[in-house]
């Protein structure tokens, strides 16, 4: 029997965290109160123009191997320099780039999206695991299987043409918040990271997302958000399926069915196939990065390989396990990536000790 | 029983292709004679610096379409005027950017790495269908079924990490000839189709091939052939698999496994994919390259779809069977495509009458 986890355009990792954060379901209150409500909120990412780079980060290591890095590859007069062509630079999103606690944006959009999948067809209302979402019953929602949360991505990932995907996300960004911040979830960027990712791109760098999460959703707000072109997103990858509407328009329609599971090994494979280069720097802040940091120090020259550790409960989260810091089912930092990043030369980020600020909005 | 067909790197048109054209057998006989010889020549792309754009074409409809193009999306006055990001424009390669008849480069290279796979495996050399392709017996050769050219096509484009495979073609390409023209394949780009490209990216586009052949193949040569990062190469796609050589080092090796099959319906899809926004203009040559014409035609505002028609046995070769045009498996351009082109306003490049010279090197 065909497994069902071969059907939806979101992998994995991402399913099973929700199985590990029930938390997540009070995005699903908010959406039927408030969806079309709210004005679309962007912060503006990055320093301000003329400022010094790195302006969020405290003096220590991270910020330091970030300057090393950036003097080595591009100064003319470096052994190390690196051709403009070559200057890639790649990063995870979830826990990286954003807040993924307690559990992933993009499965709220799914919880949120099930209501209106339930209007076009209302005869799911009746079955599971649909019903138990639109009951509202938080315990119930929450013991929800992994097969459920499939069923639940597979329903809410496809069957719209690429475009109406693109229009439904952007409502949902418009009005969704997360419940502790109380601010649209494409606020809750780590302002530090912006700035490495301007940095980079100020000095020749084309930055990428190499994220577990569905490229189409990314993609909605990548530009606008993080500066990130659409063709810069690499990220897990729904099958579509080309044909033509009632008029004979050609379209694009999401088909249930995962055809890039862009995680661990999956991101070296797939920056390979989507961009064709190795990265000379590589971000990321779970074990799920763990693969993609090798493959990039694996390359000859100055390399850069940085991963966030999530040790600050009071400013955003603390999860571990590494470090003796709680255990997680989202984001996972292994003791053992803790100890091969020591082992291999690669940059630990405190979020706690090297970041003055978490959010622009501070 | 799973069809060997997906399982290797290279789409199933091109292996049918070899299976019409016995004639690619004399790449064959060239590979072990020559090797290793010849230095490795390059065409310049496109026009001259300050020179006019589009030289090599004759003035006409086909030329005067490409001109009203560019003026209409890239003059700030115009009404239809594109924004720089949403300047994408993608090329199909077999056949609209260099030559494919009697058969696709590729095909050639799968057939010259044959000795080299046995070298490793000696004993293929008394297995079929390598035996016969040893014997160099060409009449034997050319009866090689489908399912024999995709054994071919599987050992030899897999099994290696995609550094070596680099490497390989690499020498490949400086050392194999065309056998008519008697000169590298990387010669034989059309040179008005290479001033498209430039007179396109002068005006701030982004070129991408979007091509039924491999992608790791031709990422080889793209930039220094076409004026094309590697980045912006779509095509069909073998898969890979990260791991670890002897000495614990992560490499990518590439599978006998076709993941992405670039061509007819798949190549919106893999524009989608790989890209992520639609193209303003899209250049093709045959049947394969219908979906993609369709699917930038369905864009709004100014939209360039064009055709390159093989009607100069003289230069080049005749071939449709559109128009009376001898039939030919490889690259086919059929009455019913050139009909859908006329009815949906698409261009026509006669390659006879459009085009002052084919070659560079002319």
């Amino acid at each position: 029997m065909k497994s069902i986890s071969r059907r939806i355009g979101v992998n994995r990792r991402v399913l099973l965290s929700a199985l590990a954060a029930p938390a997540v379901l009070s995005g699903l209150r908010l959406t039927a109160a408030q969806a079309q409500q709210l004005p679309e909120r962007s912060v503006a990412p990055g320093p301000l123009p003329g400022g010094p780079p790195l302006a969020s980060w405290n003096e220590g290591p991270a910020k330091q191997a970030i300057h090393d890095f950036v003097r080595a590859t591009t100064d003319a007069a470096s052994p190390k320099l690196v051709p403009p062509e070559e200057r890639i630079a790649t990063f995870d999103q979830d826990g990286t780039l954003w807040v993924e606690h307690p559990i992933y944006s993009q499965l709220v959009y799914c919880f949120d999206r099930v209501p209106t999948v339930i209007k076009a067809k209302p005869g799911l209302a009746n079955v599971e695991p649909f019903k138990t979402v639109l009951s509202g019953d938080r315990d119930a929602i929450a013991k929800l299987s992994l097969r459920d949360l499939e069923e639940i991505a597979a329903a809410t990932l496809s069957g719209m043409t690429v475009d109406e995907f693109d229009t439904e996300v952007k409502k949902w960004l418009a009005a969704a918040q997360d419940p502790r911040w109380k601010r649209p979830y494409t606020d809750l960027t780590y302002q530090p990271m912006q700035e490495v990712m301007s940095y980079l791109r100020a000095n020749g760098y084309k930055t990428y997302f190499v994220t577990g999460g569905g490229q189409d959703f990314v993609r909605v707000y990548s530009e606008r958000v993080y500066g990130i072109p659409p063709e810069q997103v690499v990220g897990s990858v729904g099958a579509t399926t080309y044909g033509y509407d009632k008029d004979g328009k050609p379209v694009l329609t999401k088909e249930p069915k995962l055809l890039i599971n862009d995680d661990n090994a999956g991101k070296p494979e797939s920056i390979h196939m989507m961009i064709g280069r190795r990265p000379h720097a590589a971000f990321g802040n779970s074990t799920g990065d763990r693969q993609m940091l090798e493959y990039t120090g694996a390359g000859g020259g100055a390399r850069l390989m940085m991963l966030v550790l999530h040790d600050d409960a009071q400013r955003e989260y603390a999860y571990g396990p590494a470090q003796g810091l709680p255990d997680t089912k989202v984001g996972t930092f292994t003791q053992a990536l803790y100890d091969e990043a020591k082992e291999d030369g690669w940059s630990i980020i405190s979020m706690k000790s090297d970041w003055k600020r978490v959010f622009a909005f501070e």
